[in-house]
């Protein structure tokens, strides 16, 4: 969708999700390192939220497809146009494809918190495929535009690849607090980078930029940089307010991993509960 | 062979492949997950299938160089003709060299399974390679083409040499069940990949594809991306079943290491049978 | 800074930098083989080593970023003339960037040297971070320039890219001394070729380098890998003078140990340190 | 030196080489696997190989650049051209750029032999070095050149840069027998492929090739896959006649280790030996 609303809607998700990974894996690195050594076992607490997130993603995934397909210049599910010999508005049906992926991607974190059958990973390579597609649909994206519109295109597909590689490297080191804030770190600036991208294209207010001048090529590779130290002190600022609150709450004499457990289970156990999650 | 017969025999190698590579490695992670801790040696039944693989693989690939040397219109094992200083049919002899290598890849998987003096993971380097030259040498074929022609076969490359470089890590970490089924993922994307590439510049029925036309370029690139979808469901769905059937047989009083050792061996006794696999 | 100035002070501080990464690593090394196994505890000598390593590198890009604000011929703090709807200064700019995000760097180092709370690898990651951006800017700097102008500058960007690999690198594999070493090497690598960039575009003496004639660009190729070996030789010759000064002191009758922490604290006995250390 | 003599002693000096690794290290692989498992400690035998084998490169280097400099047409010594402003045969130069890398890499070898301070895998950095400085100087060596001339040094860049990932790999995966036959494979690969372009550019006999005609292209890729599968095949070879005899002779009563430490020691006993080693 070629305005600022269609850029400014991914770029909200996307900030909303670095935000929420960036609060989840601080919350389950302290409950790991506030843990004794002995014990691995996550929380039922956390398994609620891997499938509130999962959801999540499935519903937005799910409504956005629709709105590309339905809104009222997409092809309502019409792909050729065998009349006209034409293909039917490719640009609605490469993002609704773009949203399949993270559907997958939701139904992956769905399917592997619910059992344990689902090999410990799957979640992450669904979500580094999803980055791949999107960032490879984007890449053959962008033939023929003005250099400042290819430019700031092509810049995104920093953060989108760097994802991908960092979140396939999840599947095998996991539990690794720098990947995980890393991730979140990624989605905020593809996050905000949409936002920028909105704002270059199609000016809220103000004159039209240029696209063809080269300081123009030049200022926005620099503001890119800016998007990446403000995203890194975007995490580190919440990583430190989440991390002292969860501290402070657990150190006024009620043990966080009781406060945390006391939301989702009050009359079993302790070691019962333990047992349980063992078993899901 | 440039007809749609040529793509849809390695289309149909490439899926089979992918299929059976899924059967295979869910069956090893079933054994290797049921069994308790200290045992980590398969049962002949496994060596068996990796026998039977690797001469499927084998035979295949003669019956490939066979066929591309000695067709009619094939080159019958002349390399250069000296009367008008050409090369023979350059595109079979390529081909040809891409089935040696499926081929070597076929031996080494037989090797490695019959000796332990073979060390573990040349299989995975032997299949890493002969990727490699298959991507290397379709990637030399690329030029000169119409761009629908040739954009159609790069995005070829995207399973062979991610399949190459997922297969090459296999060579360092082993037994990881996500990798494997990536693999048999890749495989089935680029035979159904080949599928499609018979069905756009070979169609059995229908208008020709205009070659040039970028939309058609923008919905190859999406539809590969529809490949990738279907892949993983196929590989998924294929996953569940081949588990949950070996769990219902083996749940139902056979313990399923028995029955399938009892395919393999009747008269020795458990024990014996252990010790054998392990010396052999 | 378009002169010979403007090399050299980046040149200098990357090859101090790098003299100083050669030192602190080689003793740590010893530290670390000279240790009995049990004890992993950094004495708190290193952890100073490394508050004034942050502190000199926080101190040195705000400097950078004020002289290249506020220099006579500088944006003094402009980023956009309305006036004449262009950007101002755009190349002190970038130049300003890319000492901020040495300056985040540094920031890291001090913060993971403070608290145990901040991850280990942090301060890795952001140099790793620090190097891609200094080259990510780098890249995209050398549109439009003479051959010569152009070739001598991307080689700068082989040990940027590469000091921020092996670096990324170090954030999983940690107290590697061959990384680290090779970590400092890189940046003496990159000094000597800030220098070198230097004389050859802004010659001292003697007449200008015709940046066209391709024997120019070919020599400087080979030029490039006479600094990687020299660079090499200096890390060694370093390692090895600082390496037999440490033993032949620790060698005296003095444990090297004590006498490290003599330097950092009197009183105290040994064990308190240990633990004050550790609780830190 | 652009003749068939100057490709075949570099191409002779790598076949020689990758043959050499092969025996060397299908040695160390038969010890390793032989000994129990408590016991790491390489008898002084290997040690000795280790010094003959950087004593090789090193007075192989010198002699490359002895010739490289002082042959009939060579720069005897003289870089700049002050008359003609000129530089003095920078391809002369730049060969001898090169062997002074694999001279630095023989110097690394022999040092990481002789002391233990030297860090375990400083001799594969530096051939993984001396690799990619070979590969960075043959990438910009090509510009200008006919197509075919162009393609064919620049498929040497497979083994050369592949080597280079691979020895690098090597630095954290130690004493892997895949990744030290495929270091060995690839080095004979790269001899074989030195062969190869010495018979293409300068036949002995015959017609001289058409270095602009596409099917010599297709032709001299499908080729360089040939030496592939011809450099397997001989690594295999080597790597099987090496081990059954080593193994048939450690079968004879002797038991290999003593076979082998009676070469380098007579009247010493074997735990003296054993301790010697650890202690140098």
């Amino acid at each position: 969708m070629a305005n600022f609303g269609g850029h400014a809607i991914p770029g909200s998700f996307f900030l909303l999700l670095g935000f929420w990974l960036t609060v989840k894996h601080v919350l389950q690195h302290y409950w790991r390192t506030s843990q004794p050594k002995g014990r691995h076992i996550m929380p039922p607490f956390f398994k609620k939220m891997d499938f509130l997130e999962g959801g999540f993603i499935i519903f937005g995934s799910f409504v956005g497809i629709m709105i590309e397909q339905f809104v009222v210049d997409g092809p309502h599910a019409h792909l050729y146009d065998k009349e006209n010999n034409s293909w039917v508005k490719l640009m609605n049906w490469q993002h609704g494809t773009m949203y399949l992926f993270f559907g997958i991607c939701g139904i992956a974190l769905v399917a592997s918190s619910a059992s344990k059958l689902v090999p410990a990973g799957v979640d992450r390579l669904a979500l580094s495929l999803a980055l791949f597609v999107e960032g490879f649909l984007f890449y053959h994206h962008l033939h023929n535009r003005p250099p400042l519109d290819a430019h700031i295109h092509s810049l995104l597909l920093v953060p989108v690849f760097s994802g991908s590689a960092s979140t396939m490297l999840e599947v095998f080191i996991r539990d690794n607090i720098i990947l995980e804030l890393l991730r979140a770190c990624l989605f905020i600036l593809q996050g905000s980078w949409f936002y920028e991208i909105g704002f270059v294209l199609y000016p809220l207010s103000g004159p039209e930029w240029d696209l063809k001048l080269h300081d123009n090529l030049m200022f926005i590779t620099m503001c890119f940089c800016w998007h990446i130290a403000v995203a890194l002190l975007l995490v580190s600022c919440i990583s430190s307010v989440v991390w002292f609150t969860v501290k402070r709450f657990s150190g006024r004499g009620r043990d966080i991993e009781i406060g945390m457990r006391s939301t989702s289970s009050k009359a079993s156990s302790q070691k019962a509960l333990l047992e349980e999650s063992d078993e899901e």
